[in-house]
């Protein structure tokens, strides 16, 4: 997700280095210091403007979260939306970092839970590595997550839904629950995107699933 | 899948013992003795009006097939489907039984393929086991089936297919191949039933699967 480009926001990232960790390479095997506590930690590959991530960490205050997003003028507003609370959102950091570098940032067994949400659907077929579903990037998961970890993933992309369920089959995880339309029943639990309200206004599906590494 | 009572169906489906096999349960482990060939063998279990196991066996010369299905009111239509085409369709059985009974009629890997099609979804929880992608049915499918062998599901109930997908990764199938709209772009293979067509037009989503026993 690209935004138009904010001159102000390197300025904004680098006055809140509590929140957009600067050297995060520096914290692996030492994000539960950083948080101090010993609390699960959730990661969200491509947080976007960050609604889903802030809206998590407050809703659960005893899990820690990390949104990763490349992008600085989008990432920024996840900043924006971290600062808006009084007091801010303790439990809640943000990298701007690549999730292809996972392994960087996080030692094996860290992390508890990867969500993805709305990713690129990188529709052609010559771009399959690049979908946040593709093998390599479940590899890097399991890497980072313990044994029985689960990823928890939605979208409106029908193709990129179908190519996520056989992907995900293949890898050898198991499919613990699967919606076909999220907002026919939509759980109490469920905080919604920036796109997942646009979409869901226009009237489509939202797909989403639960899936397990297994030993 | 249930229809009016028809007084003359007993009579019209005795008169045929060549399509609707009167005692199936006689040709275990011989199955392609009664089709005089080696080729293999797909069944799709709940049958109904047999439209797309008559499509399949007219469009598909070089595989034999098989319909099941209890209901006699219902299967009359099949074999009268089955009697239309100048000379019959050779490769075609049917039989009235139940699809809980496979084992008495098969030998373990005389089946190739399963299909299901618009199955009944049993949207109670308490009726979970009698959906046909239960634990205990695919149990059945595996004893009848070769290793490797695959079960393709198509139906328009998306709570069934939600279900279907969560059940069959758990019994360890690998999912191969998953459409949730099928008809967005119909593959050239694909032959529809009586309940598809009927949805297609209600603009429903028809949702498939392709999944794979795995040893």
């Amino acid at each position: 997700m690209r935004a138009r480009y904010k001159p102000w926001a390197a300025d904004l990232i680098a006055g809140h280095p509590e929140i957009v960790i600067p050297n995060p390479e520096a914290l692996k095997g030492k994000w539960h210091e950083e948080f101090g506590n010993d609390r699960p930690i959730h990661i969200e590959a491509g947080s976007g403007k960050g609604r889903f991530i802030t809206g998590m960490a407050q809703a659960n205050p005893d899990i820690n979260y990390i949104g990763i997003e490349l992008f600085e003028s989008v990432i920024v507003t996840a900043l924006q939306g971290a600062l808006e609370p009084e007091g801010g959102i303790p439990n809640l950091r943000l990298l701007q970092v690549n999730a292809q570098e996972l392994e960087t940032f996080f030692e094996a067994g860290e992390i508890d839970r990867v969500y993805l949400n709305f990713s690129d659907p990188w529709p052609k077929t010559r771009h399959a590595k690049r979908r946040l579903t593709h093998e390599s990037f479940l590899k890097l998961y399991e890497r980072v997550l313990p044994e029985g970890g689960e990823i928890h993933f939605k979208t409106d992309n029908r193709g990129l839904f179908e190519y996520s369920l056989t992907s995900i089959s293949e890898y050898g995880m198991l499919l613990k629950d699967v919606s076909l339309d999220l907002h026919a029943n939509e759980p109490e639990w469920n905080i919604m995107t920036e796109y997942e309200e646009k979409f869901l206004k226009k009237g489509q599906p939202i797909y989403r699933l639960e899936a397990k590494f297994q030993a």
